[in-house]
């Protein structure tokens, strides 16, 4: 947690807020910060700055608030990712959380296990949280949106031509021939495919909606690692 | 698994193997491959191809094989890396195994948990299921070398020269002003901190042995999302 994030909630009048669980534990038992102190803090979708702790109990902390810096860049990529397996769903989502990006879609493909579906993970609170976790890691404040898009063929047709916009649009994947272009100064849309790759009829149907397939090379990488390459490369 | 890697143990002559344990049950179980059926196979440090399966029961399985192609190219960074928690240990090694880096220094810093050089995955066996779960991955044969530098300042001033060489250094550190260089066309030797990063005394020690610190910007990233970053950012 290299910055406190601060809900709407927090707030008990403009410059003051009030925090008690996850928050306050990381404060005392991590950072072992006590009265006095000044922590970096920001608020959801909003700015960050300092907060000074004004009172520390086992219950809650109450702090002073400075906001006034913008937070870091956003990633200028769309991520259409086939939904992982939970465990790793968790993982990615904090990684690219952190590293900026702000649409994800979270979409079906025929290799994609039916009952990932079904987990947990996906209820919007929990998506939430290994979002939040990741923009304390990376200090930033703007909430990544994640759609869940179950259904790949209506997705495709009837709403991705309007996502990808002018975007340059990327099928990462291990059958294509042209390499990953490097550093595009540009919008990108970037779908990346289940373990096993999309099956073909989805990288037609993608091709067709303007996704040109890419690759980096021969070696094949686990979602959770091919993420963070692709995302580099592909940025300035 | 998308290579099926044999050790010298698994030959019964030189164009047989005998396979039983996690790789039979995966080539059953997930591959769902039956006698007949060709795959993909190549051997530890050497060369990879196919293998055929002559025989199969619940036990063992035969298989015919031909090593007649090279590994992808390995990488050409040696990564240093402050000894991560174990947990996040085992999938730093499995993406880095992934990538292709070969020499792998664990190293010693302050904020380096001196519980974590009492783990059991530190044992070579244990650390070498980690790696070939990479190169499984990744279609590679060429085992990492991991080299274990429980003590920071002797690792520094008497073995780290030899091993920088002619390469050029550099220290992800956040506080860095210098931007991570893109694609250099050369050998590479990459310090990475733990969580928290190197203390000042550390960073001094690395640039006395001519390290550069450089930074990815304004986000802090975790170990195992920076890792594939940096390595990506700076290999062509």
């Amino acid at each position: 947690m290299n910055l406190i994030l601060l809900n709407n909630d927090d707030f008990t009048d403009p410059t003051r807020v009030r925090l008690s669980g996850r928050r306050l534990e990381h404060i005392v038992n991590i950072q072992r910060a006590s009265i006095g102190d000044t922590l970096r803090v920001g608020e959801i979708n909003g700015l960050s700055g300092t907060g000074k702790i004004l009172s520390l109990s086992n219950e809650e902390l109450e702090m002073e608030v400075q906001l006034d810096q913008s937070p870091p860049e956003p990633l200028p990529i769309t991520l259409l990712l086939a939904l992982p397996r939970p465990k790793m769903l968790k993982r990615v989502l904090q990684s690219v959380s952190s590293l900026g990006v702000k649409q994800i879609y979270l979409i079906n493909s025929y290799r994609v296990d039916k009952s990932f579906w079904g987990s947990p993970l996906l209820q919007p609170e929990k998506l939430r949280e290994q979002l939040i976790l990741g923009l304390e890691q990376a200090r930033d404040t703007l909430l990544p949106e994640v759609h869940l898009q179950p259904r790949f063929k209506p997705f495709v047709e009837d709403e991705l031509p309007e996502i990808i916009g002018k975007s340059d649009a990327y099928i990462a994947h291990p059958g294509a021939t042209m390499p990953c272009p490097k550093a595009l100064d540009q919008e990108i849309t970037l779908a990346i495919g289940p373990e096993g790759g999309f099956i073909p009829y989805e990288v037609e149907k993608l091709q067709t909606c303007g996704f040109v397939p890419i690759t980096l090379g021969e070696r094949i990488l686990r979602v959770e690692t091919a993420v963070p390459v692709l995302l580099s490369r592909l940025t300035p």
